[in-house]
């Protein structure tokens, strides 16, 4: 096991993973900004260091400096967290180099999966389900309309090229084909110089489902369950709950056995996150997270596992001590994102917490790197805090989150608590009635 | 269901109650002493009446201002939380001819159960082991020595109107029984004026035991398993643990069902908790408490139940949705009891929090009733909140505990946590070997 383990980040994080290293009896060092020099991660590490000014990259992304302090402390691991430089295949190619453990898979997996069509590719090898679509450019209408009918429409036509939408068409029947290809075809040249196109099956509604998966490297490896983050503001999830609600218990067995026997084939190491859309009962592999979750506590909560426990355990070459039969899921889960944020504009709202006093009680836990009397900066993410609530139904989940908002107090700044307090009174929100749309059309009517 | 319960308690117990209310839609009533106006149950409650000043045989016992408050406010059900009214048989009653609900077991359970001789002699009636002993006065020499040796030696020869330990006197074999009767005769005249004795089974080194029940006054009745509280100080206990780690599961489950056999036939309605010394694998019923008790939060953890929702839904007429066949038990809880009191005197220390910072993170949870800027006052029990830490295993429950015990900050008053963090690192502990005796014999040698 390490003896020293240096957290390469910040913020709540930060206070979790050191959490569970002095739980397993580890030495823990902070490295921080100059704006951070306050920090909770800071204040409960046994030793911290500097590593210069914000923004990030000036210090929680700067490599040499990271790597200085490990030198300084003789760390013998890095745990990075998520974000910054955690799917960051150099960091973890230079910190072995030096003998140094990354706390997380290998350098040569987080850059497979790193790259969107490599990761597409692999899923395949894998036998992890992608949407269905072109290999690779569409020539012709002919060809087009074959394939949209073997893949069943509505279909999608992207430019190859693409991004943000543009040269993007929907195609609802055979008859749109034609137009659908020529639109694309144009908006594309435009957009991109560029008007080469392909076909994918068109996802009206899907949900954002996604399976935690726990590897040693040695061909061992198993799935935590599904979790549903389909409420999203800008591509951020702000909601997130465990085991995904709509998602039938055998199809969430299947699909989960069907990212454990890949991790297995892939010999993959440490926690990862296989993300997917669901659409009528199907999966489409999006991407896969190399790395620990903002959302993994869900999952802790429905099965009794501390995920960094596992990640610290693999790393230091312990065999997995986790086996599927053993995994049981009881309850849900429902995790917030407490962001320092006017809760109607989104805008940050850093600045100075003049009375704090998190939710407590029953089924309640919270994971908040924010205390009275702390000065939150204005460099960084504005996540300062997480509340993961527990019930033993999902209706029982909902009722005890209401409850906890209403008595978590924050007071100083503005924070996104409001917003989920609306939510939780939303029909749809109740009936769990909701895709990866559904919150961005919500904040637009009101 | 009820629309508007009150809650006749204060403290970090008031607002446990307060918060399963909330999460079943249900209004609250806080009624407070003058010296309660700023409490977080009256803070954090629907509506508020103060009941009269400290101490608490003018406001929380005083039944004619409780009724008056329910009058008030029209409460159709009183939580009576532990101590205070809640084991009192004659309130109940009151309640009921005011027809409001008393959440609690009927005023003849109550008063069945707390008187400890018909206690026991319905425990034997219902099968519950008791300590072996004779059923009444020893009159002989030789009726003392024919009952130990029936019953086993060591034997207690007991003043039967004894307490505090006078007239009381063990025998370990049979040479001991004429010195130990005469002794034991000759101090229960010279304190109590009465010299008859009996005879029970000694226990030396028993273990503090307790099976949490739950029945709906129809006859239906489950047991929630076991809790070890053997850790006390003068008979308070300072550290519980579920599920009790010395006892075997089969055994657990044995002494569990024993107990729900008894609430079946019973036809007990709402929480209640067994208590039983536990030596060689034996269990001896001591008494039960007909309500809530400190402890519960370690039982919801392993269970996920919530037991107050439950006293809740019986109290107000549902049946008992819980089938003993769908309750298993997850991981080890532990509970330390986190006291506003010096930690190497106990002397109380009331006053003012300057800087309070509840621990959170994974596996935490904490009831308390305390908050930045709130003076405690010095007219009540010490108990300011409780620390409650699950992990898969007890080791890893330890570890946890150990670390949320150093994130804990409460300043301004001294608290028992340091007491705790010594308690961790002591081998005995660790093992989990510790007798009803333990903490004393550890607190002298200090």
């Amino acid at each position: 096991m390490f003896s020293k383990v240096l957290i390469a980040n910040r913020g709540e994080i930060a206070l979790r993973i050191l959490r569970a290293c002095k739980e397993l009896g580890i030495q823990t060092v902070a490295v921080h900004s100059t704006a951070d020099a306050n920090a909770m991660h800071v204040r409960l590490a046994d030793e911290s260091v500097c590593i210069g000014p914000p923004p990030a990259r000036d210090s929680y992304l700067n490599i040499p400096q990271i790597m200085a302090a490990c030198e300084i402390t003789g760390a013998d691991a890095v745990h990075p967290g998520y974000g910054f430089l955690s799917e960051n295949a150099r960091f973890a190619q230079i910190l072995n180099e030096h003998k140094i453990t990354f706390i997380g898979p290998s350098a040569h997996h987080i850059e497979i999966m790193g790259d969107k069509i490599t990761a597409k590719k692999t899923a395949v090898e894998l036998g992890i389900p992608v949407v269905p679509g072109s290999d690779g450019e569409i020539k012709t209408e002919a060809e087009a309309k074959a394939l949209a009918t073997k893949i069943g429409y509505p279909v999608l036509i992207k430019a190859t090229a693409g991004g943000g939408g543009r040269g993007m068409k929907v195609a609802h029947t055979e008859l749109d084909i034609g137009i659908a290809l020529s639109t694309a075809r144009s908006e594309a040249k435009a957009a991109f110089g560029n008007d080469s196109v392909y076909i994918e099956k068109y996802l009206g509604k899907p949900r954002h489902i996604e399976v935690q998966v726990m590897g040693d490297g040695q061909g061992n490896a198993v799935h935590l369950g599904t979790r549903d983050c389909s409420l999203q503001r800008r591509h951020q999830k702000v909601w997130e709950e465990a085991s995904a609600p709509t998602v039938p218990p055998e199809k969430r067995e299947e699909i989960g056995e069907i990212c454990a026997a890949a991790m297995r084939k892939l010999k993959y190491s440490g926690a990862g996150t296989i993300e997917f859309l669901y659409e009528n009962g199907e999966f489409y592999f999006i991407e896969m997270n190399t790395r620990l979750q903002v959302e993994h506590p869900v999952t802790e909560r429905i099965t009794g596992i501390d995920i960094v426990y596992e990640q610290i355990r693999v790393a230091s070459g312990e065999k997995l001590s986790l086996k599927q039969k053993d995994i049981q899921f009881y309850g849900h889960a429902i995790e917030v994102r407490i962001n320092a944020e006017d809760p109607q504009t989104f805008t940050p709202s850093p600045g100075k917490i003049s009375f704090y006093h998190p939710a407590g009680g029953v089924g309640v836990r919270v994971d908040s790197a924010v205390y009275q009397g702390y000065s939150i900066p204005p460099y960084y993410d504005s996540l300062i805090g997480k509340l993961i609530v527990y019930g033993r139904t999902r209706h029982e989940c909902l009722q005890r989150l209401s409850r906890s908002i209403d008595e978590f107090v924050v007071d100083g700044v503005k924070t996104t608590l409001p917003l989920f307090q609306r939510l939780i009174r939303e029909p749809d929100i109740i009936a769990g009635n909701y895709d990866i749309h559904w919150l961005e059309n919500y904040l637009g009517k009101k």
